[in-house]
């Protein structure tokens, strides 16, 4: 199933993509609300429920609806930093001992087709291609051969990142953070649609179309088992936290010369199986 | 005004803490909710107008009430890091040209009172005694001479690091987001009761009664109005929004030896005409 954060007349609501097209699940009156975080916290059997029910929902054309950010405000964002080795070689990092992690607040996330936005303080808007898993249930100490139990499904995130502001102190959180920089969508895949913990898939960043990420999820140093069974070392995992799992090589500021984003250009986040996350870009005014 | 977060029966609520004791001001049924954040977000008025209803709200005694983090759930938790020159230096850093920032989530949160959790992994749960701000409305771009019209008002934080985590990669994020480590309360004082950007204050942390950490909020190197103006030109400030301004000299991992917090402990974080923020400390089981 893929599950999508819209607004329809400008209100929130959830849709599921099928072959017929994008289903207002929220239109069914059947209780299923218009926060996936908040059908989350309802429990394991809400997205089973879901599926029974989807048929009869309408279909929205392609103008009536648009996507917001896929979790618009998690309890919890958190992004793993240099989790592909040739990234870490290429940002002239050591390949990590243990997962690097910072986090993402809500003020920074899109949906699918909004566009990112160069500040006007910096001319460094950079992006990231990544796959990021959505939490399904609570958990802490989650036993690392169990922990794909706790995925309630994947998406993509563009870690859009503002280099000269990340780089200013030791801590990239402010860089990482600017808003309208970090589009999350467009659906919830549910793990049942993929390889079990999304490993193998192509994950690739075009802008205008020419491939500037190309990568195999299956590069990254710490998979989605690993990383939910070491981040609940610490903390407590949320139906609706997203963990995004890192960017392979090719980012802009790490090519000679470097290749920030500029109006005009416009981004896709494609991982095999996961879709395509596709965001134009714009100049603050 | 001193407005707090608590539990009342079990069920959340607002209180504002007057000479009489704890008034419960959600028991007024004037529509004030049960959420600090909510409030924030209905506008500027909010406070002006609670405060003419207070008078008639209900009395709790002690027993009667439990303190919540005094922000449960906040869009964004901004946190300063070596914002004090003697702590920067104790910690082996340089003193920052721009302010360091990490990021908190709302799993690590505590109220007044509730024990800090030392986890089963670690032994060096260390202490960090803060003044916060809460943003009262949404801001981007805030000019710094205007900044301080942005404060809904102040509040104590301990930023309680499980340090071996904090320091196992070079982002700080996992040791500083262990759950039941950060205690945020007991209430907001609003901006009237006190000095202009709360300069001038006598911070103190306090561990069964002994003084370790002794400063004045005059010796951050960013203060409150420098803070938000320079956080705004990334992000949009929001209501609710938390900023924990660091920590003076003395913690912990910088004694000799060093003095992380045991089972059994009891914290204090004091500013002088803010309050005490109390919890004791707990061992894992």
């Amino acid at each position: 199933m893929r599950i999508a954060s819209i607004l329809v007349k400008g209100e929130p609501a959830l849709g599921v993509r099928t072959p017929r097209g994008m289903l207002n699940v929220t239109a069914l009156d059947a209780g299923v609300g218009t926060s996936l975080r908040g059908l989350l916290e309802r429990g394991p059997d809400v997205l089973t429920d879901l599926a029974r029910h989807v048929a009869g929902a309408p279909v929205l054309s392609d103008e009536e609806f648009t996507y917001r950010p896929l979790v618009p405000e998690p309890s919890k964002f958190l992004c793993l930093g240099l989790n592909y080795v040739a990234h870490a070689a290429e940002a002239t990092y050591e390949a990590p001992k243990y997962p690097v992690v910072f986090s993402r607040v809500a003020s920074g996330l899109l949906g699918h087709g909004e566009p990112m936005v160069v500040p006007a303080c910096s001319s460094q808007l950079d992006y990231e291609a990544e796959l990021a898993v959505v939490v399904g249930r609570p958990g802490r100490h989650i036993p690392k051969e169990r922990a794909l139990e706790w995925v309630a499904g994947y998406t993509l995130f563009n870690d859009g990142s503002i280099r000269d502001y990340q780089k200013r102190t030791h801590q990239w959180t402010v860089g990482k953070n600017f808003d309208a920089t970090g589009p999350l969508g467009p659906e919830l895949v549910t793990p049942d649609e993929l390889p079990a913990g999304a490993r193998g898939l192509r994950i690739q960043m075009r802008v205008n179309g020419e491939v500037l990420q190309d990568a195999s999820t299956s590069d990254m140093i710490f998979d989605v088992a690993t990383v939910l069974a070491d981040l609940s070392v610490a903390m407590t995992l949320q139906p609706g936290d997203v963990i995004a799992m890192g960017t392979p090589s090719g980012v802009g500021a790490a090519r000679n010369p470097p290749r920030f984003l500029r109006e005009g250009d416009v981004c896709e986040v494609i991982v095999e199986g996961v879709g395509v996350l596709k965001n134009p870009v714009v100049r603050s005014p």
